[in-house]
């Protein structure tokens, strides 16, 4: 049992002290009143009641805290944060979304994704197809000292309120139903290489699912098959024979399409001139108008493949070497 | 350097596959093209980017998702998920919430967590005060497998989401000006005590809080004081101190000041009789009005005290057995 | 890319100071050397060399340090460390262990046991069988701040120095051929019920497996049967069946065989006196022998059943409070 | 509350099956005897022990299982393993240890690692000074599955039975007094930079310390100054210092000394033609002897640099590319 030593004056103690029902017994050992902390059966008396400060109540349990563990990401590596819509089937479904893509939820998506990138430091790359968006913080980034349920969580939220908050902006006046959720997690990537391939993984996912969902709506919308007789036609087939299907009965070249829908989307920082035209004046000459030029950091959005080297050769700034 | 064999007939070779720019050499062994993976200077032939097919290539990537590592939280034990709001000063200042309380702020904060609990299957309890809320899930939940990432991003996406989309409920007119955000913690308590320890030093930090804040206010608003020479009054002074400015200077008995204030809001489900008028029609009986009463769980808001045993005497179906 | 900087006054630069090849450049700067951090390609002047003391070279890559991350057990749960033996198959075969069971072998486990509950505090309890042993530790534990891997290595490493260490002790003149080894784990238990059950688990493989070792020890030894017989007659049998042959076919009742085979070794702290006798002289007095009698905690072995209640009610100061 | 069903024959029933105190009622439903489950306050009916299995006891408690978390290491990074001596200011104490170094206690630190390394594939280096040894896994190593746990109790338990095992060959008739004990740890480092400068902290750890007990005990030994004096004298002095006392006062040339003490201990596994005589006998030959050359693998040790880029210039194989 351990004690809890509270000095106050007899002037402090005749004031009704305050209102935390606290579970101990105060008594006075020679000039100090002692709160005796709470026993399984203890009496709690009106008179422990009066005495006891907030403060000193809160302290008492403040041990809980001791229980939250540690979760630092391991140094020099990649901090990768994936959302992914929860029950989207659902939501774009009471949301009436074009299929097989809706360009008005793609640039949520990417407004969103936006919206998280210039909140949080050091994300040097997104990536986002479909109801996910992946961010990458840089390898030494120390935000939030690299706790990962802080910087998970902030992601999930900040890219959750936009979403609902620049609904408008992309779908007018069709309203939003109920408050939609993602949910995220934390993957740690070590070298350079294994980023590059996490990357390319969400992007060959985006290709494989965009070519089938291509074909499948065309076969339904413009062939007049129903969603089973789409399915049942396109079992086991492979990229081949579905960009077959789509030249030689659609006319349908599938490498012409939009590339928003084939490659996703990118994020980076990226470098732009910016010309302010400003009034000034300067001493002994008359006002006038000045082009101003300064170079600003924007987050710019791509939708070019990210699987090969190229990307990357015209982006050296986005990686940092592995240090080998 | 591993092989991933593509076994593809003629038919299938001389199509043009996919837009996947893949780095690896396909050769024809026997009959059987194979893909030989990717060389640090390895040539790409144009021959093998037209026959690797795209789920080749994603299968190719995906073992970075080996990467991630479990998290799961330990059974038995509650699972508590707190969310703080980020920049939340800014936030109440940009948004001119009344001093020391906003009522809708409250209001829509515990909105918010009324939509959590709707959405996330087994939290027990929340308990929320200011721009924080705690959500407690039930030590036997195995929702989302218990994985620590997966349910502190979900309640804080959720709740985010929420926050934009209830706003006008509880603001009207005036509008959010940018999508805040709530950073979150998962923190487990292997005992009933432990977790009541928890609720108590967060309700006690509540009342401490509020306690300061009133006081603050009272001196600024109704005293004059500025809030300098408020902080400076009220520096080193204990809870009876407090207490004592508000009843002999303003008249206020804090006791008697609003309990959503004082003691924050407990979100809990409770069985409600709901009686509802329907339209029947028996064989052989005219069609009439009946009135049917079923018991449904609804989620209910207690602003009372937590930190006894009272409270927890009275709802006896919220924390389950140690069963020790 | 960092500066460290280094004063050091002309007398200490003219000294040859060390022998450590540093990858880095030693630049005046003013009055001050400064050591320009490792470049990829840079230069070592012979000069850096002179400069450079060994202390900073030092500090200088022990920023790996942080690498290490926080394995701290959550509070108030049981820890649980469980040892196993590596390739004992292979250990049991080359120093001839006798079949089923060999009693200096046990007899060995429980001594290396022993010393690790000495030497580690906490240990409240430990429980082994066969070529496993489990330890303890109580849940309000700080030894090595809870760290599991320190926990967990500690107990592996004075576990396996002393099975060497005593090894003599219990087969004599026989060699140990090489040294064995020990795998190690560590498993929390929030409450008094689930740790009772880990323990109730052990022993019940304890159970399951001695009862299948008796039999087909017995068949093979007493019955004449070939090993592959053995397992044959057994395959599909239950516990009950098991019983039936030992009795009906050999006369042997299970239920008195012996209990260190049946039960496996549970190791407590208990007090006992002990009654030592001294040469004392008090002043005035002749010197004479004094009987002093001393209340000491001592590791007590049991072979007694632990699943059920009686054993923990006979021992109620092993596990603490649930505290619900 | 779950119930296991139990289908057992009449005739089964009839037999005492085994001594299991089982907390449960067993119930005859239909045709099935069904288990009900530990209630709190049930009764224990002999009826019920007579009839539950074993095996199913087992089971019944078989959930403790998943109380074990996942700690698998992140892939593609270096697994280091540390260990650490427990109280060797004691023990050097107590076995008498010459100062500053015990060539024949460096001698065993360093045979029971070349233990370790030959049990536990995949490690690829090691190194050791004073009672510390580093082990380094591959970065690809699937051994234990990267599980933590394991990999660092199996290295602390080998290493420790090894240091006992082999006592004799290096302290001759000099008794061990009691079983040593280690601790050791886990650190992850994904990049070869950073496992390179991790072995480097470890080698200017092992070199400022080596040169300060080089003075001290050449100040004590040879200088004739108490222990008191001699660290007196050494406070504040910096290598260059240090290096001049030696040269100066007792003709001492640092660098001339002991490289195993300078540098410490570097295990790796070198490539060496091994040749062995055999007998051999071919057809129609008469039996000769034959001289036969093998390539083997080995561990060898090294008391040379590894903070310089030389010998991992010479070691190629030791690290495996970073694959950016």
């Amino acid at each position: 049992m351990s004690h809890s030593t509270l000095n106050i004056t007899y002037k402090t103690r005749t004031r009704l002290l305050n209102d935390i029902c606290y579970k101990g017994v105060l008594m006075l050992f020679g000039k100090t009143w002692t709160l005796v902390g709470r026993a399984r059966s203890c009496v709690v008396t009106p008179l422990a009641r009066l005495f006891v400060s907030s403060n000193m109540a809160k302290s008492k349990f403040e041990y809980v805290r001791n229980f939250e563990t540690d979760d630092t990401c391991l140094k020099n590596c990649y901090i990768v944060v994936r959302l992914d819509g929860r029950n989207f089937h659902r939501f774009t479904e009471q949301h009436k979304f074009t299929k097989p893509n809706d360009n008005r939820a793609l640039g949520l998506m990417s407004r969103s994704a936006h919206s998280v990138m210039e909140e949080l430091e050091d994300i040097v790359i997104a990536y986002g197809q479909s109801d996910e968006f992946s961010f990458v913080f840089k390898r030494t980034s120390t935000w939030f000292k690299r706790r990962a349920s802080k910087l998970m969580t902030h992601v999930a939220s900040q890219f959750s309120s936009s979403y609902v908050f620049y609904w408008k902006e992309f779908f007018g006046d069709q309203p939003l139903l109920y408050p939609p959720s993602f949910d995220g997690r934390v993957v740690l990537y070590p070298t350079n290489r294994n980023l590059k391939d996490y990357l390319s993984w969400r992007q060959a996912d985006c290709h494989v699912n965009n070519l089938y969902n291509t074909v499948f709506w065309t076969l339904v919308q413009k062939g007049g098959l129903t969603t089973a007789q789409a399915e049942d036609r396109l079992k086991g087939t492979l990229a081949a024979d579905k960009n077959e299907i789509l030249f030689s009965e659609f006319e349908i070249n599938y490498n012409k399409e939009s590339a928003l829908h084939r490659k996703g989307t990118t994020l980076i920082w990226e470098k732009r001139d910016e010309t302010v035209t400003k009034r000034m004046k300067r001493p002994n000459e008359e006002e006038k108008e000045v082009s101003v030029t300064r170079s600003r950091k924007r987050v710019q959005a791509h939708h070019c493949d990210i699987i090969g080297e190229q990307f990357w050769e015209e982006h050296t700034d986005i990686l940092e070497d592995d240090g080998c």
